[in-house]
């Protein structure tokens, strides 16, 4: 069904992500080696042995809606307390809310393993963790102290709820209201949609974070507030009291994640929802920002999870399915499919996908990490702007990736991949929202030209350059002639990499936003493949204790190399050719 | 909803896939203009008008199975007779059993425009016709007496039954039997799995053609026969007689096509099914072939089909929906989101990849008509060996490309995409299957470099290269600088497909079969990416009656040239350079 990879996910934490710079930092000194992987070993565990089974009940079963109430799978609540008794909630929580204070890294590679178990279960923690982050950064210490004690355990969920019908990837068009009240607090009207868990039954109480504006707000994105409206009432003493005026109006019917409610909220219908105000007025933004860009690393991580996943069953599929004469078979009967060239070379590019997925997951963990315990200020901006720099690429490669990946094991499976009961197509169907949540991929790419390659004037993704040049040097200094032979393939890519860098610089320098913005998704690909292929030779640089771990690990990168990295000639080439045709093109005037 | 692009048809038919050389043939002297544009409008409408509305219902509603009867919707059953009625069945079937003997070009231009309407709907006819083919080559005129006329008029139904549980790729390992009788008549059994409309209650019969197993048949495809075996048996009158022994066992639960049936069905539980033998005994495959290559070019057909009724979702959502500020927009209010520069190439991926499969899904069918109706052996030899070589192409590269357009245009509609009531999300899960049935287009791709690589001794993709050259010769000495433009990136793309070919040729001929199967699949989209903008090339050299139309084809043909030719140097890389490390890839090894 589902075996969690804990060599791959111990290897990538520690030999290319970085997991091992942490434990010179404040308050990582005492993780050790055993604590991690007593930590992964028992997530998964819990991931293979609970949450696994249950994804395709989920699927079948839904959500469904009645009077306002969302309804669950039995089992679903059950399997979230088991969740939550085990800790897993407040992993990365400060220890001060009962939280482990761990690194955001073993959080994230634990919830890959989550998100392999069932992506649609892993929203509702993500969420929370999300809720939990905004409130430690920006919330009142009241506020705190009534709510995030219950968060952490998990004892209740948090929401986040930004979209509005009109305002999607736009938040400049914001109406929900909020007003202000003479005891502090504010009343909320509106109405918000594709809230996950935004309603459900596994809890009794649920958080919602609420994006809104007061009467004198400025227009625009300056102009937006960030509110707590919990679904219960909390008494002063902490017990639950009235319901407030928060109703959960329907669930969508969609594609996937079926075990995920999505939903309508109405805010303030009876006279307004009881809010209280996170952070300042008019800076809701920047608490939202808060959530929203580790939202960003933790679907990318749904897109590794579920890649994960799929992978494990098309080859499972195709080392029992037989088919044909796979070339140099001399036995009789018909071969395995694992043994046909055209499926190898899909299992590796699904297995190579996901990898890279894992390795720039991770690493764009330890960017945050590094960020939130550096001690100096010089550190701390280097790795805020990494994690900034590596944040879009971690969304929307994985993603991208994850949705291929589940692609190709449809396709490993043959006609049994198009029928539901095998599973393989639910998949597909989960992982397609993740390339359009929490920022479409396509904005993503915007964010990377727009706000990350001006980091630091320029300086810092020309570090980042560097350091992958770095990389392909140590691999052209590889006594072993495999891993040596990773590092021209690595160089020209890099080459590509920095030309189409500097003309992306240079167009936005100038003033052409257009060009660049035509060129901005091509752009995101070509650094993702280039830094996968790089993150991938780091590791084919270490000898494991295992030599057929290490020679896999070697075969991977270099398979990489033929088959994904070669695409970035022509990405390059897209980047800086085709902004003429694409801005040129009227859609308005065809279709009149 | 959907509006028939009959302006594209029309010029692709003529100007691009060779309509025009069909008027000189044999029993095609009397094709006029008027005749061509009164078929494609009146198809048009038919396919916007009354099949296009009824497409999602039948997504919701399905084929409920009970007591070995299938229900489709009713409107399902009322558009079918309609769309007899007006006599597309048999389009290009015999005068002499009640076709109207058009060329197939003609065919599958309407085919596009069935499957814009609803794929689900259009996989009913798309069987009988290929069964209607089968029987018209290979059947006995007592059989043909029986059956054409029924099966042309649409009155009855066509199935095709190769697959079993054990046997899907791979027609090897088929175990049904068939039974001689005293009588000449054979009796029938086994099970067949995945028989599109194999029972449903449209029609008051249904003609599956089967393959069958006789007791003495050699081993392997040399001991495949095939059989007729009507669901209600025909008396010598006509009239219809006691059922046969073959029922629907259940039908599958999908991820897409839910409005079409896909059976499990059982011969001979009572005694034998009563079957006539189609063809010779023991030539079965041969007759069966007959289907699959048309099948093959009309699964091609579905993934166009498809990607057209995306595309112009996706734009007439693009146009309607606002969000943010495009660059340059200076207007009050947020920017329609086809005014940003990532929407428009998306919304021109989508079209420009729908453009080549319709070009080359069209110049595959006219292949398939000079080689059927030419006059000389000559002639017929060339176009039976340019039928075979474009057939995988069509096939493989208009299902890849309507995949890939579904999932763009899911991801146009940004988070509604995802919400089933959109409609997005069908078209994917739809046209997912494509890229599967008919030979999956791994399948396909080592038939291009197996069988159709060596067609004529490798003369015949010789000229076939040369035949593109000449295409890139006529843009450079194009007047427009625009059309010039296109002939370097094309004679680069040309110069890597040349290479690629003869590393496959010269891989097979030394005997390196797996290197060259490890590369089938790159292979073969290079191929189809060099061919796809070949015939943007064609199209862009002809000077439309209406400018704006010229222009935008012109546009389209470079952003294909842009943004994906660009892939052709590193699929050539990926066709020559990854065999070692995929075939040293033992995934068994490391499951262990």
């Amino acid at each position: 069904m589902y075996r969690a990879p804990l060599s791959e996910i111990a290897f990538t934490l520690t030999h290319i992500a970085g997991l091992e710079d942490l434990r010179s930092l404040p308050g990582v000194e005492d993780l050790s080696d055993d604590l991690v992987e007593a930590i992964l070993t028992e997530a998964g565990r819990f991931a293979a042995e609970e949450i696994a089974p249950l994804n395709a009940i989920a699927d079948r079963t839904g959500t469904p809606f009645r009077d306002g109430a969302v309804t669950l799978p039995p089992a679903w609540r059950d399997l979230y307390h088991r969740w939550i008794e085990g800790g897993w909630n407040g992993l990365a929580a400060d220890p001060a809310h009962g939280g482990q204070g761990l690194p955001l890294m073993l959080y994230i590679a634990t919830l890959e393993m989550w998100n392999s178990g069932s992506m649609a279960f892993s929203i509702c923690p993500t969420l929370t963790v999300g809720a939990i982050e905004a409130l430690e950064k920006h919330a009142s210490e009241d506020l705190k102290a009534t709510y995030l004690d219950k968060l952490v355990s998990g004892a209740w969920t948090g929401t986040m709820n930004l979209t509005e019908p009109q305002a999607g990837s736009d938040l400049n068009a914001l109406t929900a209201r909020a007003e202000r009240q003479p005891d502090g607090t504010y009343r909320i009207f509106g109405q918000k949609i594709y809230i996950s868990y935004g309603e459900h039954d596994m809890t009794d109480n649920i958080v919602h974070l609420v994006l809104a504006r007061l009467p004198d707000a400025p227009a625009g994105t300056r102009g937006i507030s960030l509110f707590l409206v919990p679904k219960v009432l909390v008494n002063p003493d902490g017990s639950l009291g009235a319901r407030n005026d928060v109703r959960c109006a329907g669930v969508e019917h969609k594609m996937g994640i079926h075990g995920s409610p999505t939903c309508t909220m109405i805010y303030g219908d009876a006279g307004g929802a009881i809010g209280w105000l996170v952070g300042e007025e008019n800076r809701g933004l920047a608490c939202m920002f808060t959530m929203m860009n580790n939202a960003r690393l933790a679907v990318g991580v749904q897109g590794l999870g579920v890649a994960e996943r799929a992978f494990q069953k098309a080859l499972a599929y195709a080392l029992d399915r037989r088919q044909g004469k796979a070339p140099g078979d001399d036995s009789k009967g018909m071969s395995l499919i694992a043994a046909h060239p055209d499926v190898k070379r899909m299992l590796l590019g699904m297995q190579a996908r996901t990898q890279v997925s894992r390795a720039i997951c991770y690493a764009c963990a330890h960017a945050i990490d590094r960020a939130r315990l550096s001690t100096t200020a010089e550190d701390r901006a280097f790795w805020t702007d990494r994690a900034g720099l590596l944040t879009p690429l971690a969304k929307a490669i994985s993603t991208d990736f994850g949705v291929e990946s589940a692609s190709l094991g449809i396709q490993i499976h043959g006609g049994m991949g198009f029928i539901e009961e095998t599973g393989a197509a639910q998949h597909l169907r989960d992982v397609r929202i993740s390339t359009i949540y929490e920022g479409t991929n396509g904005i993503q790419a915007i964010d990377l030209i727009q706000r990350k390659l001006p980091l630091a004037g320029g300086a810092h993704v020309k570090g980042f350059i560097d350091e992958l040049s770095a990389l392909a040097a140590a691999a052209a200094a590889h006594s072993d002639t495999g891993v040596k032979a990773l590092s021209d393939p690595l160089s020209m890519a890099i080459a590509d990499l920095g030309r189409a860098t500097d003309w992306m610089m240079e167009a936005q320098a100038g003033g052409r936003v257009a060009e660049a913005l035509a060129g901005a998704t091509p752009y995101l690909r070509l650094t993702g493949l280039t830094f996968g292929a790089a993150l991938l030779t780091k590791g084919a640089l270490v000898e494991d204790r295992d030599p057929k771990a290490t020679a896999h690990r070697r075969l991977l990168a270099r398979f990489f190399a033929e088959t994904l990295l070669v695409e970035v000639g022509g990405l390059a080439r897209d980047v800086m050719g085709a902004a003429d045709s694409i801005l040129s093109y009227d859609p308005m005037a065809l279709a009149s």
